[in-house]
């Protein structure tokens, strides 16, 4: 027993790097971005699943549980769009800290907005997917019966309609969800992690 | 090639025992709470670099972290200090769901906000940690010297000083780290975690 009134042991924090030898692979963010009904949530979902099942840890962001939890005193007009696409970044980058690969879904429509969370994370850390399809496409599918209600003006400010889509400038991945299967297109990204050595085995 | 509008492949998400599963131990959050000086801090790194050690996946979030980045938008007032709180409580909900084992480290001093981060987590998932110290000793370890700031009324509403700090009621956990080492304190967390199972291989 002794006071810790004069500490002389103490460790130092977990680094970074200590957690992703411990995990066996990179962290970084999965910055999905793209229109409504364009499929970055069925993608993050998928593309996770055989992740997961690769032995890779990660975490999946989207509108279910940001929107109705650290977010839900947002809206959606452009401030409270920002600072939820800020929120949504430094929750990423506390992720990444962690050493997870990190996958996030969100419209995200502002190049400027996206650029900050890159500016946030370290180079490598962030990866921009944009999720390609026509809004014509995306507003057959519909899936949430969200684009009828902005046609019909009962949704104001609705991306796509009466509010801007910025496609990504140099995105480091793009997948095109209208032509493409699912299966390609979660191929082509963990493609992408192999070849940037995302998944390798840290020694 | 196909398209992906009639999608039929769609896998489930992952859930937060498939991750504990991949993790071989439970997630939750450690939430330390006590006064300025008390050793909030410190303890969580020492547990931290001690859980790591035994092959557990972590994550800490702290002032550092937290209010630079997340919650710099924050001050101190009483609405800011609530924000402040719930905004770490959703994240360490994220970060719970994501199979980690979560420590925090931030005074909290309201009962009712260390109630609410319990209220939106399962039961068993929210730990908390009582680190308590008399504001006495708090006050002449002083490390960062706030209190003296506080003293001298460069600090406003400085809890222990001229804001209260409410004691938890029912704590799973209280060490006292004015009379017992850092060692001790971390060695009867863990046999916290061990006797309730949180570190248990899951089969």
């Amino acid at each position: 027993m002794g006071t810790s009134t004069n500490i002389v042991w103490h460790e130092s924090s977990v680094t970074k790097e200590e957690r992703e030898h411990q995990k066996n692979h990179k962290s970084a963010v999965l910055w999905f971005t793209g229109l409504s009904g364009s499929g970055k949530s069925t993608l993050s979902v998928a593309l996770e699943r055989a992740l997961y099942n690769l032995g890779i840890h990660t975490c999946r962001l989207d509108g279910d549980n940001v929107r109705n939890g650290l977010n839900k005193n947002l809206g959606f007009d452009p401030d409270d769009r920002k600072e939820n696409i800020r929120r949504i970044g430094e929750v990423s980058k506390l992720m990444v800290d962690a050493g997870l690969l990190t996958l996030t879904a969100f419209i995200s429509p502002y190049q400027e907005d996206r650029n900050q969370v890159r500016a946030i994370l370290e180079e490598n850390e962030f990866i921009e997917i944009y999720v390609k399809c026509s809004l014509d496409t995306c507003e057959k599918r519909d899936p949430k019966g969200l684009y009828k209600k902005a046609r019909a003006g009962e949704i104001k400010s609705f991306t796509g309609i009466d509010a801007p889509y910025e496609k990504p400038v140099s995105p480091e991945i793009t997948v095109d969800t209208e032509n493409y299967s699912l299966e390609k297109t979660v191929q082509v990204i963990i493609q992408y992690l192999r070849d940037k050595k995302y998944l390798t085995k840290i020694t």
